[in-house]
């Protein structure tokens, strides 16, 4: 047998501690701010059957619909296709299965508010920044069918981003409302205006606008047409709207102003007669009174009609956190890292399994990205979790260095002793490496007299880096000092301080 | 189309927050201690090509070799399943990943000391409290030749189990060596004495061990024979040994005694003049010198030769942390745990790859089952992570409710506004049944004069259920009382010191 090739599956990675640890604080910051609005945990298996998931990811065309699938295991390869139970696949978002949850569980109250943090998958096609898998945080309100939940998730998004750091102007919420384009659709005299139903000529509208961002205003209108040719000679195939209505949605793409109130009344003059039209125009005019009462403004929360969202389930007010503040990355460009919060009200997703509809609202924040942006505005990632690193000169003596930094963890420092192989350099260089601020070595010299030398890493790297270190050698604070064992734990601790 | 049924996969499940809260303060306690020994997260894909995986698992005989697998759909469905390519699979645990991510990355420092928390998914039949996808919470250390290491694994299990609340006597950590049973098997005059062999007598004389637990000795030494039949029928093939090869393993098997230096010395006796019996006999002595340095004793880390550990890959010392203090569950009946922590040395797993010996050992704790018992001891679980309910008893003035719980965060109370549907009985017994200290009810009467009404849900509870609640009414502190909005934060942070 050949020995198998370490690697990872196209579009999947490894991470590692610089990146983790500063996603784990963002993680601890993001719950904080959704537990302070009284949402509660729920987590739910990776592997679904995929009549439960559903079909609503934009890319539902793709090879396997977007997901991963696999026959179910336990039934006979001989199966039908047809048998519900037949296929599986690993979950493409959170939302889905909380719906499912809520259908499943006929106990559990509502309002149910839960957030969930887990990994989703979509078999798409993997590009720079664009994995296969990835992290989603979710929170969402189930059970609760008047627009000030809408409202309220705007908010908590704004809560989100400025406790992780971001300022005004440094980010905005983007809120529109589903019913809106589909009363524009419906007073352009449009067949089939349900925006939910696969393969409609609404839902081609849809996915047209929400490629927007990418393909710009030109781009849309060739969409809404008869279809677009891009770089690599690839035809897409448009909505096949008239002259006439393809006017009306530029009207509509163009109906952004910086008041949410003025956004409101122009959309009305768009939505004319058309009833469902009206019902979204109010939805966003609840919304805006709602944020306005509460502070926030249009600087942080604003209403756009490009915004539409790309996940079939929406059926009304629909949001977007987008990373406004331009940042510069390691290469010296500056980067736009757009949208990181996603979500919307999805008023028929339970529906689907008990008939009973069940209004819901939420947002998800993609983890991976918004920690691409942090570690630009965090600077430098730390990497050591622990401070000592306990070196060890003469394996003879591991005992003592075990029980050495055994005695230094219970005085509250985290500590590693240095257990692989390699002379005192190379375990320096390990120390410096992973960021520990002191070495402590102790070889037999120092075991006789009772004593350690002790090592500040930090302000070894500081003296090598400036200068005047003749000098600071001279003020008595040398990056290497030898200390009694039994004074060991005041002096880190007078180091540190 | 029918509705789908909304239903979790066999051996999946959901789990809610009474659940998950405990489990996330569980896990950011195993995570300081893994900290504070100075290891590092890494995070890895949870989709990794079979050959990658390897075969390790002790249900390497059952379907699909105890793994989820599926064809790697970016590649044509004719391609040939020889193409290594070709299989992809859901993790079965973190440290053949671990392994993996070493052989890859050249650059990485050593030692590489990585924890790593994840779920992990294995092919079996699920029964009570066996589910096929569950979190394991890891830390390794790769790069680290000598015994120090296994002992350190040691204590950090230890560590982690007391930081839990389980006390000593509540928990024993029992440590064996793989090269002890070898030993055994070689001076017994197997033929074939490697145990790590996928088939080979050696292996099944291994997992026949593995068994003891469940089996009792009787049931290993038919193992050991031609075979054992069980309860319903099914007959499971032995390792086929002579009696006399039998008998000293019987022999192994009740070499367990109180004292870790006496238990090396009887199996010293029984590896006589195997090499590699020696050896692992010097490695358990060499964990028992360090422990002892430590103050490990015997009370927490006990040597036990029934210890073997079933996964193929382990290659010298094996652990395992067994909670030993029986908790009494829901239903009145005495439960003892068993084994949440699972670990070992395996020297071999990177080699796999590269062809160099990377000396490697680290542990596994199966958070899942840690949960339940951590559930036992700890008595009532929390539901809510909020404080407060902010009522809506008109739901005109929902903006002004919305504003009010804003205020209420901002002084710190984690608070949630209903906004589902009901009367304010309903809203009630939705903040109880959540576990709420706070529900605040602000009517239209209270708005003209300024007041919220203040429920302290926990003393109306306490008042309901003592008999003397008429008194404590008499004492000025009723369950409702009226506050103006001005002091409602001052009444709420009164009643919380």
């Amino acid at each position: 047998m050949t020995a198998p090739v370490p690697r990872c599956f196209r579009g999947f990675r490894d991470v590692f501690a610089g990146d983790l640890l500063l996603k784990q604080r963002m993680i601890e910051t993001v719950r904080a701010v959704y537990e302070r609005y009284g949402f509660l945990p729920l987590e739910t298996p990776a592997v679904e059957f995929v009549d439960v998931l559903g079909k609503f990811l934009p890319e539902a065309g793709t090879p396997d619909g977007g997901i991963f699938s696999f026959r179910n295991p336990d039934l006979s390869p001989t199966a039908p296709d047809g048998d519900p139970d037949r296929w599986l696949a690993l979950r493409y978002d959170l939302t889905a299965p909380l719906a499912r949850v809520v259908a499943q569980y006929a106990d559990l109250q509502r309002p149910f508010r839960r957030y969930q943090i887990g990994s989703v998958w979509r078999y798409e096609k993997p590009g720079p920044g664009r994995f296969r898998e990835f992290t989603q945080f979710d929170f969402d309100s189930v059970g609760v069918p008047g627009s000030a939940a809408d409202a309220e998730a705007c908010c908590i998004i704004c809560d989100v981003l400025e406790a992780l750091g971001f300022g005004a102007g440094d980010y905005i919420i983007n809120v529109n409302d589903r019913k809106i384009l589909q009363g524009v659709l419906e007073v352009s005299g449009l067949a089939e205006t349900d925006i939910g139903a696969e393969g409609s000529q609404a839902s081609t509208v849809l996915r047209a606008i929400d490629k927007f961002d990418r393909l710009g205003r030109a781009g849309v209108v060739q969409l809404l047409g008869r279809g677009r040719k891009d770089e690599t000679g690839d035809f897409t195939e448009g909505a096949h709207l008239e002259p006439s209505q393809i006017e009306k949605l530029e009207a509509y793409l163009d109906a952004k102003v910086a008041s949410r109130s003025a956004v409101c009344d122009r959309l009305a003059g768009l939505v004319g007669s058309s009833p469902i039209g009206a019902e979204g125009v109010q939805e966003l005019r609840d919304i805006d009174r709602y944020l306005t009462a509460l502070g926030y403004g249009s600087d942080r929360v604003a209403f756009d009609p490009i915004v539409v969202r790309g996940l079939a389930y929406y059926t009304g007010p629909v949001f977007e956190g987008v990373l406004t503040k331009s940042i510069v990355d390691e290469s010296g460009q500056a980067r736009q890292f757009g949208s990181v919060y996603g979500g919307g009200r999805y008023d028929t997703l339970v529906e689907r399994f008990t008939g009973e509809r069940v209004p819901a609202t939420g947002a998800s924040v993609g983890v991976d990205r918004l920690l691409e942006a942090m570690k630009l505005l965090d600077g430098a990632r730390r990497t050591a979790t622990a401070q000592v690193l306990v070196t060890t000169m003469d394996k003879e003596r591991t005992a003592d260095y075990l029980a050495l930094a055994q005695q230094l963890r219970r005085a509250g420092f985290a500590t590693e002793v240095y257990l692989g192989k390699g002379a005192i350099g190379k375990q320096l260089k390990y120390a410096d490496k992973l960021g520990y601020r002191f070495a402590v070595i102790v070889g037999g010299d120092e075991f006789a007299q009772g004593v350690a030398q002790v090592k500040d890493l930090q302000l070894g790297k500081q003296m090598a880096d400036s200068v005047g270190s003749r000098e600071e050698w001279r003020k008595g604070q040398p990056a290497q000092v030898t200390i009694p064992l039994g004074g060991l734990i005041d002096h880190l601790r007078g180091s540190l301080a």
